[in-house]
């Protein structure tokens, strides 16, 4: 069967050629129809994330993937069922307690593996197989837009931490502010808007295909070249929900400033390191004084998929026609790799329901 | 009836006469006590915190307090109920949404004034009113400590939030990080051991009392002298849970480093303002990568002081004993203000039950 890997660290993703992989007890083999492309792919790409299994040169690459179960091999799933694969599984030293209460997500650095990102071949590949409990089914309606249910998991996941975090009290969040217009950041925004008063921090300036977007959404596009996240209160309102995708490092702190009262900030991205100076005091003063939390999240688990599949069917059909930049086929899979232009969100189809 | 208030800025505190207050409906008149004393009370002498109430020069002192139901006033107390006051009440524009649902905890700087800190009068004096939901019962039994309840509230409240951040997963803390062996952080300690393996940072050398009750407790002092915070996991074991009580403006990055995977820290110390470089970056991937979390906590509510009340009622008497420092009669009451040798907590006696 043909996949598609990459030698992290110079090379472009090429076309391998693999043995079809046979499905061990408890295992599906899935037919793959769609893999999105995200940034995490382009930095295991580049080098700077992830990488081989051990002892190999080459990743599978793949991490957001939709397919149709190909042969169940006697677990609960039916031939032809529509299914999308969480990302983590065991390492090499074997299971642990994070796998063994399906609590993967919460797993530290070395507890787990990533398919397609971190120590195990991905979902690029015209088939896979993956253990039941991490097949998470779609209705067929969603087949082709299966592969949005990993990176809105991931923003389920962050949500779901950050309402538990003010669940002590009262908590009836108005105004959420998204940083980052990205392929997450624009996902979240339509998760949220009609729940919430959305804004949208970019530094882009118009025309671009994603601020029209965020407006059709009802959302409003901040341009933070012209505004701060820290002036966000005074230019527009307190968040009561800062959601970090971008992984600039500065937005932690900018984040304090823009939450109002008893706010919380989901954090998602991933800076590298980075120093410099702050107000360290006031920051830490700014948490207490009012009750404000930061909360990081990472990966997410099979409920955050099922509660993504829930509400990928809630998206209007123009968001989501709009949204996916480009569909590219397996014998012209490189163009979901290209950066060049206004791409949001790119896909590899190897095939059809 | 006397008072003990305090010009802020510059004066020492002093005996005032002042008229027994009425009560309006709806409160009951308490008669007072025990007043404790604590960092607080010390910055609002200095004038670095809070002030009188508008238009007066003076601040009648103290926050923690117990006292006797002297009169129920139609409340549902009765004369001679042992009671112990929350500190926030509504500020002079009159209540507002926090108040009314009984989370005056959760109000922000402005729509809350605190008694015997910002912008209304204390409890030290030989009387005070306050409405009967703002007054917790406590057994007779715990009379004589019942000043400890306010304090230990503000744990409680910090706890709640910290363990309700990670209420999405499977969450069994196992170790404890207290920074500061000041009054705040001892009660903690005092809280946590039995169910946490605690661990408790201050910089004093040996002999201090304070050291003396932290291991006779169970717990370990660790001299931030000889070990920073930051190394904690290293040279001892990584936090489940930090409790950050000193207000240090760097214990924020420092408690990040020293948290377990998927671990909270709870921030309530109250720095100035402090600029100072740190590794933003690393700082914001710790924080993302182990889905740690971060919560600031002001204040405390009915349902804090309840929990502290079950709580001081398990606290061992040696503690208790070893803990409180002094008792100040009225007639020496300047002796609960001093801050010179090893002295943990001191409360002023107004009267007993």
């Amino acid at each position: 069967m043909k996949a598609i890997g990459v030698e992290p660290g110079g090379s472009d993703p090429r076309l391998l050629e693999m043995p079809r992989p046979d499905p061990k007890p408890g295992e599906a083999l899935v037919r793959t129809l769609r893999v999105g492309v995200d940034g995490t792919d382009h930095e295991v790409i580049a080098g700077s994330h992830g990488g081989p299994p051990p002892g190999e040169d080459v990743l599978v690459l793949g991490h957001e993937a939709v397919g149709v179960v190909e042969e169940p091999n006697g677990t609960g799933f039916d031939h032809g069922d529509v299914v999308t694969p969480t990302v983590r599984r065991p390492p090499a030293a074997g299971s642990n307690e994070y796998f063994e209460r399906d609590e993967a997500d919460m797993a530290p650095p070395g507890a787990t593996v990533e398919r397609g990102i971190d120590g195990a071949h991905g979902f690029m590949s015209e088939f896979f197989t993956s253990p039941a409990s991490t097949l998470v089914s779609l209705p067929e309606t969603l087949a082709q837009w299966g592969f949005l249910v990993e990176p809105m998991s991931i923003s389920e996941k962050a949500l779901e931490l950050a309402r538990a975090s003010r669940s002590p009290f009262t908590w009836e969040p108005e105004t959420a502010l998204v940083l980052g217009k990205g392929s997450l950041g624009l996902l979240t925004v339509a998760m949220l808007t009609g729940r919430f008063e959305v804004y949208c921090v970019g530094r882009t300036d118009r025309p671009h295909p994603s601020i029209d977007i965020i407006e059709r959404l009802g959302a409003t596009y901040i341009n933070s070249r012209e505004t701060a996240v820290s002036a966000v209160p005074e230019v527009h309102e307190p968040a009561d929900l800062v959601y970090e995708a971008t992984g600039h490092a500065k937005h932690v702190f900018e984040s304090v400033e823009a939450l109002a009262p008893n706010g919380v900030a989901a954090l998602l991205g991933l800076p590298d390191s980075w120093t410099f100076e702050v107000d360290g005091g006031r920051f830490h003063e700014q948490l207490v004084l009012s009750n404000r939390a930061l909360v990081g999240s990472v990966n997410s688990g099979p409920r955050h998929f099922r509660a993504a599949v829930d509400r990928l069917g809630s998206f209007p059909g123009w968001f989501l026609e709009s949204y996916v930049s480009r569909i590219a086929d397996l014998d012209s899979f490189g163009a979901a790799f290209e950066t060049d232009g206004p791409i949001i969100k790119t896909a590899v189809q190897f095939d059809t329901v």
